[in-house]
């Protein structure tokens, strides 16, 4: 497959080779130009060129991300182009909301009964709002997700909306824009999916069982709700943990062991990692006696929220022990103060583009767990941060020493080109290329994988055509390195 | 006008159009290249130097900055270089400080009865140590301001100190070079002051009545003096207020009221914002009856520093409340400790040089105000900072969720073309360039005024050159965002 | 001396010009592009080239390294090339040990009798996974090391490791690499060493009152154990401080005057300079009496840890008004959190490879001490740092006030081309050139000084092309700041 090239049927009937055809009834053409996010000087450009060409086609490895393994186990085709790319995508709704558009306008369900906008008027608002997005990183995915998957020839305007609006909704109704043909078409390798402990994982078994499917779609064990004891909700959530498991979840040591048990659960249906939210990267390893206290008295709801903050800290703390004995990878994705707006969370409920980040640190915060598992053999975590100012003050110091440390891809609003290059900056020099763990799509957008994997494959050719025209590295070890960063680097850093 | 060439007459009778002319007599040219600042690389050079033609002349929005109001409404002359360049200008002086100049010697009347250096003399000092500026964002300015305001041909250095003070000095007493002069060739569309709530706005409304006067000069209303109640001076100022005002400021209703008439008053003289120094952004939303005992503690002096900072947080947070009521856009420029050497604070007062940048934390900080006020219809802030790790990690996220939010320009230390552009890459991924508040001068230097303006739109001209050679924006979108940054975003951000 | 070639006969035999030859054998060829580190673009390029060779060849002034005298003063020849080049050194032992090859098998011993890796098998662990290093700062001086001063013609790899071996174990033991000779090679003007209060200097003693010896070889006063009051072998410290200097250091006066005395001694030895390692830069001025009081607490073992953190904050004060009295340069490197992984503490000792930065904060933390000496005629400080946030905020307003204040180079992971780059973008727009304390190279391998010392000098041209290339700076005052930076600075900084 040449991801250059469109890869879906319509898209390729455009020829769509990133020429710019001149636009049309005043229309603007939409046509990614094929050296996007390359360097401009023309010699290293031709460096760059040939280190994308040489992987732009690999297989993808999505070793994390939010596609709802329904989507592949029951193939359904996808409703409307508002369904699929305004509505449930945060990065997209937040800037409109940023630019007075309310969620409803964009399709978002509240709690007070306010009808949302049907799909067309949604797509509408998104249409003619498209210049918003100049500069950002959703941008380029769009660009590359109208044109090269969805066959799209014209930017989204107030007055290309509609005719955009009806021309997707007929593709997507064509077998070819099937969930499973597209898995197909974008080539992927592995995807992880990221699921609830308690989640029966139905649809990755039908995946696994149905004979006509050969993909892989593994689950990632994510217990948030399970772990952080300051939440309203975590005694219903053990509760609920209890009756999936058959285990007690009153105690400490029961709440551990259903953890175990669901671990194993999930490694038995292909899951080889873990992943955690959490405003910081604080771990506590208490006696188990005193972790049983403070359980029962947070349970019982006469501790204070200090004392929640440190069960919770302690119930982090009990997966990295348990990944030192199953071998999960524990990927940690910390550093956001969730849900910043109550209004906006109490109507719309999270995930709604509102989570802000925080300073990060993790030199102090993981001592305690890096002195307990830092070079544990079978112990392995995977770190990201919305921080930047932790890659090269602390992120590639450590994973430059430990061996369990693995340095994560940057993630959400530093998944993008000009942030990208500045992690690449910002760890390269101490920690190598080989700490790395890859990239992670993070999407709930499933047809913006291939965009997503493509724009960080651009990047690293750029960045790494730097450094060949500074004649630090051969370009003959550039394209390993950047055959390495797809390749090997995800596999190993996530056990697949 | 053409700012690429000289702005003045004499300027102008230089020729002035960038080209170097050979030095004569040993002396060094000075004539800023026509393509300073813009990327090196042909191509990319061309886009930027199409952008910025685009943009150059066009006129200046001025939303914030230190300009005395005087100034234009009495038209004096300014009497020499010294007085007018190195003196008040805090850039200029410090540098000097910190390589052995001490403050009498560049001019600085002390409170121990120093005789200041004669003009001249500081004028001498400051040539002798021009290539201390060398890769500084004053020198940048001084040599715009040098030649193409005010028509110097030759670079600054110990031999050429007597000439060109000689040479300025009358230059200085010509009609031409008067303020109001400079103010039309400046080519101002608003210039906006900072202005103490309890002025009488004299100026302000003499420029507003003046038959011969057509430029537009608002008020900003500034209260820090009366909000930050830890300082040893608040009681007094509170008194002050209370006198002009006509309202006792003796209880927190009071003070409340004082303020609020004051804003009216203020916005009465074409006033649209408010503006801010704190050490941070935090507020608070106490009850009115706690913030009434706290505000009769603090008065009473029985309370401690803590009790007088959260009472400064609490007058802070009736600012956000008075904006979102009166419309007035709310300014924050926080982040710095004032002040870092006390002996030359109770030698030369205020703004000399030693105000530190503290780091800055926004997500937490502005939680509760933005809980309150982030989405309503009529409040709107604009944030500023000297930490630049918040761009990425807060100032992108928030701006891009909240519409009330807009990205202050690069401040202070940050006002220089390799920090705006890292800004710039630092925000504009997350929150494109709509959520921009554009340029702001923050200047004393009157003369001033065009060279930073211009600097800021050569740096968005290589900016977003960049951005069209990496085919991630065509260039006709990027000359629409570059003239949005320098038209539209400052207006709709400051309410102007 | 031209090290653009190779500086040692071996090396100059090898033609050693930077032409790649090709390979032979299937191995690849080591030869260093001789413009590597310089930018692309063929103009600015150029210009690049130009600033490198008018500095290259300047003698080298290091005012900060590791190399221990001993070695100059015995003239011992190195062993062979895992001892020299792989074993001592943290940056390469650090990055193997992620990549799971064990301390014992680089050559470290450890304190429960392990036995280590032969120096021949070290050499081969370490050719073998030469690829890790890939985009390391340590690739670039170990590739310039082994070509330039060691005359290595291949790359090393697990095929060519015996060879090497051999190689370079037979060419160290000829008389021009002996550690003079090479000391000589590498036209060094001044070296300073890294020393221990107590140290008797008997070393540079000796090198002094050798005739045959001309180098400059001076101490560094380095009283960290002294002044830490929370280890737990401070005590001890004290009294074998006071069997070396006769003075009782059983109390808080004596120990002053034990401190005092010894500065003393490493003046009259040459010293100009003091270096400090601490959590942070904080400093604390008590009464004499209360710091007396405290330090008999924390003697006595009756103080808390914050108490014994006070102390040693009280301690490293007097450091710093010590050096406003003699004049010795106050050097800070602050903000790493040492022996992250106690169990490598214990068996391997420090400065093993797990030192992590922490969060760093100077505006507030040498408040105090500025007030006091921010401004005193003899007082100087040299501010290191390892987290790049504080250059723009902090580093740079604080050096461009005060004239006591000198920037330090990027040290330890930032000593790295990008970082290097970041720092000069960081820093210069506030404070110009000549704020900056030139380059150091803080190593233990005495064979990497001249590679460390090109690489700044590369950088730094890079840099400078830049501003010259956008018509900030013109090329002769280019040549003169790289000059400076180079000669200047270092002396002004280090008092040299």
């Amino acid at each position: 497959m040449d991801r250059g090239t469109p890869t879906t049927p319509a898209a390729r009937s455009n020829g769509g080779n990133g020429r710019r055809t001149a636009p049309h009834n005043g229309r603007t053409s939409l046509a990614p130009h094929p050296d996007r996010l390359l360097p401009p000087e023309t010699g290293q450009r031709a460096i760059a060129r040939r280190l994308y060409d040489s992987v732009r086609d690999l297989p993808l490895i999505s070793p994390h991300g939010h596609v709802d393994p329904r989507l592949l186990a029951e193939d359904q085709p996808f409703p409307d182009p508002a369904s699929l790319l305004v509505t449930p995508d945060h990065y997209v709704t937040r800037l409109l909301h940023a630019h007075g558009v309310s969620l409803p306008e964009l399709g978002l369900r509240d709690q007070d009964g306010t009808e949302p906008a049907a799909p067309r008027e949604v797509w509408r608002a998104f249409c003619s709002h498209w210049h918003l997005f100049l500069g950002t990183a959703s941008r380029q995915w769009l660009e590359s997700e109208l044109h090269e998957v969805l066959g799209v020839e014209v930017q989204p305007s107030a007055e290309t909306a509609d005719e955009l609006f009806d021309e997707l909704t007929a593709r997507l109704g064509e077998p070819a824009y099937r969930p499973r043909a597209l898995y197909e078409s974008f080539n992927i390798a592995v995807l992880a999916t990221t699921d609830d402990p308690a989640d029966d994982l139905r649809h990755h078994r039908a995946l696994a069982e149905d004979p006509t499917w050969s993909g892989r779609v593994v689950p990632t064990f994510r217990p948030d709700r399970y772990l952080d004891a300051t939440g309203s909700g975590w005694v219903r959530s053990l509760d609920h943990l209890a009756a999936v498991s058959g285990i007690d979840t009153g105690d400490y040591a029961g709440l551990v062991r259903a953890l175990e048990t669901r671990r194993e659960f999930f490694r038995e249906h292909g899951a080889t990692a873990t992943d955690h939210s959490a405003p910081d990267a604080r771990m506590a390893f208490l006696p188990e006696q005193e972790a049983s206290r403070l359980f029962d008295a947070v349970r019982a709801g006469t501790a204070d929220e200090q004392e929640a903050g440190l069960l919770s800290r302690q119930l982090l703390g009990e997966m990295a022990r348990m990944s030192s004995e199953d071998g999960m990878v524990m990927a940690l994705h910390t550093g956001s103060r969730r849900n910043h707006h109550p209004e906006t969370l109490r109507r719309f409920g999270p995930d709604t583009g509102h989570d802000i980040p925080l300073q990060a640190e993790f030199t102090q915060a993981l001592q305690p767990m890096l002195e307990r598992f830092g070079t544990h053999p079978r112990f392995q975590t995977v770190l990201f941060t919305l921080d930047e100012t932790v890659f090269s003050r602390e992120l590639a110091p450590l994973a430059g020493f430990y061996p369990s440390v693995y340095l994560g891809a940057p993630w959400w609003f530093l998944d993008a080109p000009r942030a990208m290059q500045r992690f690449r900056d910002a760890v390269t020099e101490t920690a190598g290329f080989h700490r790395n763990a890859g990239f992670i799509d993070d999407t709930r957008g499933f047809c913006s994988i291939p965009a997503r994997h493509d724009t960080a494959r651009r990047v690293d050719a750029a960045h790494l055509s730097g450094l060949v025209a500074e004649h630090v590295l051969s370009e003959s070890d550039a394209a390993q390195v950047i055959r390495d960063l797809n390749e090997r680097q995800p596999r190993i850093a996530f056990g697949l």
